[in-house]
């Protein structure tokens, strides 16, 4: 497996995965029908970093980093993370976010927050507090489900520096 | 006092509160140094509505309200308050968040969420208490203010449909 930035060339290899994610509505805080260049906009030129995980030449997963809120919040950093459908059981969840730590800490963040997990997403949940993250936030009903309605958003949080 | 929508020539007008206030460090999650052309895109253009407090021809106090997270998170709305100094003591923050919850509810948004409420700013938190907010979720040393150094920040949350 190679991680590496992604580049502008990847897009064509990374929008079928957000695509097929987001399209989903179960996950993401992104419009379902957003479409290939929005897409590009706010996975790969708006973060500060994307990465891909690549595998014989296939992208098989990817990950944005950037600051979560500027000026007195900007030592936060924020991070989303996707894996392709045909990749998924793999670990690649957990070898992206402790990648995306490792780059946080070398950026000189203190922190890193997720601040929208649907709280029906319950194995990405019990994953971030595996590695090392808290839940320190609980909107109620701020996420539609498309099948199970309105249901809680977590905020969570992992320090890197006390 | 005239409560009207913001518009583009009035922003010669808005632009010293947003710099007095942003600028001080201690509220806003902005970046402190922030121009006046980066500003007018925060304030005026991104937001779905800006708002201006009017008062013998002059503006004393201003907010922006948008919706806070896409797709599924789309029917919880934000806003953000600015009053100018000279103005302050007067209310004028009861009374934007008064208008501004009027203004989301005609929108058909479900609730209102603060996303960053530095907990050094104990007037703020206790007003917004006041006005029926609830504090969901704390962001430990999550804002840097100039002078208390790391303190957390504040989730706070109103709900208009249960």
């Amino acid at each position: 497996m190679i991680i590496r930035e992604a580049k502008q060339k990847d897009w064509d290899a990374i929008w079928p995965i957000f695509h097929e994610v987001v399209s989903a509505g179960d996950t993401y805080a992104y419009e379902t029908t957003t479409d290939k260049d929005q897409a590009r906009k706010i996975w790969l030129d708006s973060p500060r970093k994307t990465y891909v995980f690549e595998e014989s030449g296939e992208i098989r997963a990817t990950y944005y980093l950037k600051t979560n809120q500027a000026g007195p919040g900007e030592h936060v950093c924020n991070c989303g993370y996707m894996v392709s459908s045909a990749a998924r059981g793999q670990g690649l969840a957990t070898s992206m976010c402790e990648h995306s730590q490792k780059v946080a800490q070398a950026l000189g963040y203190r922190a890193m927050q997720f601040n929208f997990v649907a709280s029906s997403n319950e194995g990405a949940v019990r994953l971030w507090e595996k590695l090392g993250f808290e839940t320190v936030g609980r909107l109620p009903n701020a996420f539609k489900h498309p099948v199970e309605g309105y249901v809680d958003a977590l905020v969570m949080f992992k320090h890197f520096v006390e």
